[in-house]
Formats: C-alpha cells, sequence, structure tokens
C-alpha cells in the first residue's frame, strides 16, 4: 500500500481510536534536563495501552477494516509488541488475531500475547520466516494482514502518538523518535510536517542496527540482517512505504551504542521513575551521545514502550 | 509539639510548599482494578521532588524556621526518604542539612543525601542510638531539628499528598496509606477529616513491623524494635505527635506479609510501568490481602515512594 498518508487521515485516525488508546502524559525530569542541557519532554507511550504506541498503529488498522476482519480474522508477524497490540484490540473487538512471532521473542510479551487471546505460531527470527509463516496462515485462514509498520493505516495511527505531544508542546525545535521498521518515525514525521513544520525529525537508532540509518545516508535500501541489539524493537528493516516518507521528512539518524542505551534506560528508570524499555531509551541515548544537536534546544522525545522484562535487567548482567 | 493541626494549617502548607514540590499525578490501572475488584486511583508520590511524600514535610518545616535555619542549619535522622527530601530542600535555600542515618540504610539513598549536600553521621540502627547521635550534632551545631514525622509542620506538609488527591477525587470511600512513624498517615487522615469526612482512612503496614497495628489495636504506644522487613520506610516507631491522630481519625490498620509486598510491587512496576519501593507497594498488598474491606469502593491510595534500589530487585532474588 503505497498511499500517501495526508493530514486528514492522521486527524481521522487520532478520532477513530480515542476510546482505545490513552491519551499518554508528557513528562520532563530537571535532572535530565540538567544533564543534557537541553528541555525535553517525553511522550510516554510507555503508558499506553497494552505498554506500548504500537496499540494506535493496530487499533487504526483493525477498526478500518472491522467488518472483513470481523468474519476472517486478522494476522501479523511481530517481535512482540505490535503483536501485544493486535491481539488486545482485537480481543476488544471480538476479532481472530493470528500473530507470528520469532522463536527469541522476549517471553514476557509472548505470555502478554497468550494472555490477550492471541493464537500465536513460532517461525525463525528472520524477515524471510515471518513472511513465509506468516503467508502460510493467511492463505489457510484468510485473515487480513495487519503490518506491523508498512501499512498506511499503521503509520496514520502511529502519528497520533507526534500530534498529542504537539498539542501540549506546540513548536519543539526537535522531534526525535525511535526507528526500527519506521512505523512509529514515519508517522512522527508526518505529524510534524503537517501539524508543526518548523519542527526538525530525528531518528535514534542502535548502532549495532544501523540499517536505517545506512539506508538514509545511502538513499539506498538497506535490509537489517539478524542485528545483535538489546534493543529489541528496533531490529527490523525499513519498508516500502515507510522508508520514502523518512527520507523525504527527517532531517537526521542518530546511532548510538549498546552501553549508551543501557546507561540512558538506567537513567530514565532513576530519575523519573518510569519503567521503558531499551527500544525506548535509544532516544535519551542520542540526545547524551550527540550533544551538538541538542544543546540549548527543546525536544519532544517520544519513549515508546514500557514492556521490558524486569526479571532480567541490562545493568545487573556479568 | 503536640499542636492539633487545623484546617487551615494544611492550607497554608500546601501554599507555603507549592513552588518546591511537583503536584503529583493521579493513575489508576484498569488491569489492577479488575484483579482487586474494586476502583483504585494511585497518588503517585513516588514523582515527588527527591522521590517520596517526604519532600513536602520536610519544605513546609524548613520554610517555617527560614530564619534560623540559614543561620544555624537543620538536623534530623533519617532511614533515607526524609534525609534526601531535607537535604534537596536545604542546599535549594542555602541551609546546612545534618542528616544521621542508621549503617544500614539503603545505599542509593546514602548516595542521594550526598548528592544533595547533605551531612552525614551513621549510627547504629535503633531508634535509641538515632536519638543519641542526633543530640550530639545539635549541640555541637545548634541546628533546628526536623524530626522525619513527630512534628506538626511535617505532618502538616505530609497531609498536602492527600489533599490534591481530594482534589480530583473529590469522595472516595477509602483511602490508605502506609504507616511507618506515622506523618504520612496522620497528616493523610487529617486531610480526609477536613477536606472529605465521609472517607474512611486505612493504613497498610508489614506484619513483620506491625507496631503501629499494635499501638492502634490495644490504644498504647508500642515501640518497633529491629523490624525484618523489606519495606524500609516503614521500620519506624509512632512518634507522640502522631500516635493520638491516628487513634482519633484512621479507621483501620491492615497488615501485609512480606511476600505480598513484594508481589504487588512487581504488579505496579508490569502493569503501571512506573517504579515504586516497597514501602508503597503495602497499600496494593493490603487491598489484595484484604479484599472484604475493598470490593466494590472507590480507594484513594497513596504510593508513597520510588526510591527503589533497582540493582537489587527482591524477585530477583533467591
Amino acid at each position: 500500500m503505497n498511499t500517501p498518508i495526508s493530514k486528514s487521515h492522521i486527524e481521522k485516525a487520532h478520532q477513530l481510536i480515542a476510546s482505545y488508546i490513552h491519551r499518554t502524559p508528557v513528562l520532563s525530569s530537571s535532572s535530565l534536563n540538567s544533564k543534557s542541557g537541553c528541555t525535553i519532554y517525553f511522550k510516554c507511550e510507555n503508558f499506553q495501552k497494552a505498554g506500548a504506541f504500537k496499540s494506535r498503529g493496530a487499533s487504526n488498522a483493525l477498526f478500518h477494516h472491522l467488518e472483513e476482519a470481523f468474519k476472517l480474522g486478522v494476522a501479523t508477524h511481530s517481535s512482540g509488541n505490535h503483536a501485544q497490540a493486535l491481539a488486545r484490540v482485537a480481543a476488544y473487538a471480538g476479532v481472530k488475531a493470528h500473530i507470528i512471532m520469532p522463536d527469541n521473542s522476549n517471553p514476557l510479551k509472548v505470555a502478554a500475547v497468550k494472555e490477550y487471546g492471541g493464537l500465536i505460531t513460532f517461525c525463525k527470527p528472520t524477515l524471510q520466516s515471518r513472511e513465509e509463516t506468516l503467508k502460510e496462515i493467511i492463505t489457510q485462514t484468510g485473515a487480513i494482514e495487519i503490518h506491523p509498520y508498512n501499512n498506511a493505516h499503521v503509520i496514520a495511527g502511529q502519528a497520533t502518538a507526534a500530534r498529542e505531544l504537539l498539542e501540549k508542546i506546540p513548536t519543539p525545535d526537535i522531534v526525535i523518535a525511535p526507528v526500527g521498521g519506521g512505523g512509529l518515525l514515519s508517522g512522527t514525521a508526518l505529524a510534524c510536517h503537517y501539524f508543526s513544520p518548523d519542527t526538525k525529525v530525528f531518528a535514534a537508532e542502535p548502532i549495532q542496527a544501523n540499517d536505517a540509518w545506512q539506508s538514509f545516508k545511502s538513499k539506498k535500501f538497506v535490509p537489517s540482517i539478524n542485528p545483535d541489539t538489546i534493543a529489541d524493537g528496533l531490529r527490523t528493516s525499513l519498508g516500502s512505504t515507510t522508508f520514502p516518507i523518512i527520507l523525504e521528512h527527517v532531517n537526521e539518524i542518530l546511532t548510538v551504542s549498546e552501553q549508551g542505551i543501557i546507561n540512558a534506560m538506567k537513567m530514565i528508570w532513576l530519575r523519573m521513575k518510569i519503567i521503558v524499555e531499551p527500544s525506548s531509551a535509544v532516544v535519551l541515548s542520542a540526545i547524551l551521545e550527540h550533544p551538538e544537536y541538542f544543546k540549548g534546544k527543546t525536544i519532544g522525545a517520544i519513549l515508546s514502550g514500557g514492556n521490558a522484562d524486569i526479571n532480567k535487567l541490562p545493568w545487573n548482567e556479568h
């Protein structure tokens, strides 16, 4: 689906999903501001339904196809948060959700999908295995595919997080979001483009999964091949819908180290008393590792999710 | 100091400290509501300045004595959160803060007091040693004692947390707070008495530190003698100012198990994505261990602080 996403597409998405999502708070921390030398407003999607921004896109896509979905079910592949989000909203709507998950997914996320009543099929942790397994399930069931990011309705849904942020903090100098498959980033970029055109859009990506950075710099799609990063939500490749939006509307992608992600995550836990997962912490990590872009500026930073495994904290590993 | 605390004392405290504290959010969780069978509004003092409600009382007491404090300094004994709170507001006001801490205090809390510039003297983890050491320091310096709970200004300050809760949720059936020395509980009880007289006031206490429960039931002061509980903020005895207020205005004290505290803490982390310390989790633990008091009711629950040691989580210990 290559339809460009309009301003009214985002506004309508926001109306459609309003009753199924949280309008999450925007928090700031004086100690993180003083540490970073800028003023950061964190959009807390870690408090979102099912623990991540993914509930926005999944809800918008599902309700766009509600009648068909009700008959045939929905299906997707996801390493975790989109899976939970789709399973949750599907259960809410009385729709069957077929979820393909890589067999190295975070056990907490697998358990949550099961709790929401999602029907899980495990696959190998490669894009090829995920896509093939999904295809099989769709052939068997006729379920409607709701791709985790390469889908205009999903992108329009994800855009509503930045839209809410801009309603509270109208013209930040920079908005920064993590980038994995690019659903959140392309939605964020479009929301800034339509609702605060002077705001620059930055992305943060683990240097050990820097396919988006490579794609962005070379302007040619570079796939993500089994990357090794703690930020488990950011291991996927860009999509054919998200990549062109990113090329057009994103100003810069900044890469961050694994240790930087862990430090930033710990800092957010300690200073803000909120739980974020590693994929969220990349935004603070980028601000701290690349201060030249941020000093003295007003920043909107999207904390994408809170589904961390609290039985296994990265700062306790040896 | 045995002055009773009036409604206007609490209102004035609220005005006096307004610029030095956060008006903390009130959060709820649909999954915890469905698990508990009641509607719980959590007053999130874990997001308070210095990580706990203690900033309210410490600020109110310090600003009541500002001129003297400026000359002679302030002094207190505290196992942690009051220490941090007093050190923080003292640094803000340019006042020296002498802090007596038991030598088994949470290392995170000791480090935070140092970071705020507090002057620490360690003592043995007994009430006697705390009081003797404090007396020595006061004799040496002339510093004004700001007791962590047995002080009318401190109690009036702590009362502002429940007052804010009642501004958002006007007439809950029950408000529940943890009880250690009774500063938060007596303040909470007075705030309910003045601002929502039909609301019942409950306290939650670890069964392994049940001195307040014993005192309440026998109507005679029972001291806390080296109790062994994970809820490190609740190891202290009631005071001569807090106990009579509790006897008069608290409806019930409920005790909870150590495992119940750990389970409740984990549940709050997982479901609400916020970090609370064990002393906060006792309120949810009481609701879950004593459902007969709470089913179907609207509850205000005060989450007292967020200074958990994230290097050492109780559910990871064997």
